[in-house]
């Protein structure tokens, strides 16, 4: 098989599907996704190797119907239905020359402290190049609800240590930490969320600080997107992304890797 | 609410969050959605207007795993894990504030005579302003597995009936026609598929050419991809997309209409 870059790929992809199609009137189709992602102001902030092992992390948000018992990477029903699953089919596109192997590991309900107890199984075994983790909602929600006895002190400690932890056990990975986030005045989210939700979200920008190589704001970008399209559009709940949520999340996160 | 045009959204989104966030050093989180689309030489050919209900029809490529039980537009696990959860994503961000109506009604093993039968249900009655279908391969594996009697010409004969019937009953419908594809060497797909599987991509290619705005042209796509990726990182069986393949068509849909 003759090899080309991605690069020539992309920008030769379907010249001649162009030259016979009934209405293609594109140079590639295939550029499009990268386009716009490889301006000189902006190299990625992770790097991508050959087979890189790119792992989701985090609760409910994450998981999003994923079939556990597929533990293969690249599954689509493993990946799930939600920001996960389309960040791993922008990027098995976009670095096809690298294959990827992505894999969600989120599992609904979690708190940090429970990442902590499968992380051996979850996260070191799998000896991921890139770690990107979502968790925190449930610490002040379940919380709220009197379900759970931490508070946002608890969950910056725990995370901390977490991310000590993984730093010392994987020197090498690059992380990724997602900010928690809520839509007030949407179903679960109330007023009686406010301002405590925000020492959640704060505490996962001293984790990123601390020990992140990226940080996604998705709090700040859900904000934004409510003036566009009503709260209702992107979350059923406040707390779950919807499809559009979904792709909302993706795109932040490909855009705050530089992927 | 404040209500901002798609165009100012995507080029203000996450000033705010770019101003306070780690390594988010880009001007907008959402905007890589739109980029490179709506260059001034690229005008969708398919035009969205505000509550658009998009239809994907097909077989089991398009199917994929969706939950036939949730009928409702916008639904993550009614949309399947394919292109067409890939595409609806996509649109549902660009097209926010459009508000999109995104439909899978794939069924898995259908040909094009099958799609007859429940076109009043699964076509009609939703009153698509977009339809796309992918139809075909069926219409021969089948057939050469000696499951089924058809024929390209029956395939052809069927499809152009199925779609000047939807021409009338749907005049304002914008119609996008997918190539049927298959991954010559791959599993299913043998030498002996050819050149009888051609015959069924190119009656596919003149029912598009009588009765749609679009075609896709998928099989040149997926030839090109073959310079980029070995077979089996795209297909399992030389006739379903996977995880890459699936956003392969994704981004071969979403180019070819402009959207």
């Amino acid at each position: 098989m003759k090899h080309l870059s991605r690069r020539e790929f992309l920008s030769t992809a379907v010249l001649s599907a162009a030259a016979t199609a009934t209405a293609l009137a594109v140079p590639s189709v295939v550029t499009a996704a990268m386009r716009g992602k490889k301006s000189p102001k902006s190299d990625p902030k992770i790097q991508l190797k050959q087979g890189a092992v790119i792992l989701f992390q985090g609760d409910s948000i994450t998981d999003y119907g994923r079939r556990r018992e597929v533990t293969t990477f690249n599954s689509p029903e493993a990946l799930g239905y939600g920001y996960a699953s389309r960040i791993a089919s922008a990027l098995s596109l976009t670095y096809a020359d690298l294959a990827p192997r992505l894999y969600n590991r989120g599992v609904s309900g979690d708190k940090v402290y429970q990442l902590r107890d499968r992380w051996q199984t979850d996260c070191y075994d799998l000896q991921p190049d890139v770690l990107s983790i979502l968790i925190g909602v449930n610490d002040f929600w379940h919380a709220i609800e009197g379900h759970y006895d931490g508070t946002p002190e608890i969950y910056r400690r725990d995370y901390l240590a977490l991310m000590e932890q993984t730093r010392e056990r994987l020197p090498d990975t690059q992380v990724v930490i997602c900010e928690p986030y809520a839509i007030n005045g949407v179903k679960a989210v109330t007023d009686a969320w406010y301002p405590a939700f925000d020492e959640i979200r704060a505490a996962a920008r001293e984790v990123a600080d601390q020990y992140a190589d990226v940080f996604v704001p998705f709090q700040q970008v859900f904000d934004r997107a409510l003036e566009v399209a009503p709260a209702s559009y992107w979350t059923a709940d406040g707390v779950h992304a919807n499809l559009a949520g979904s792709q909302l999340m993706a795109q932040a996160w490909l855009e705050a890797t530089g992927l």
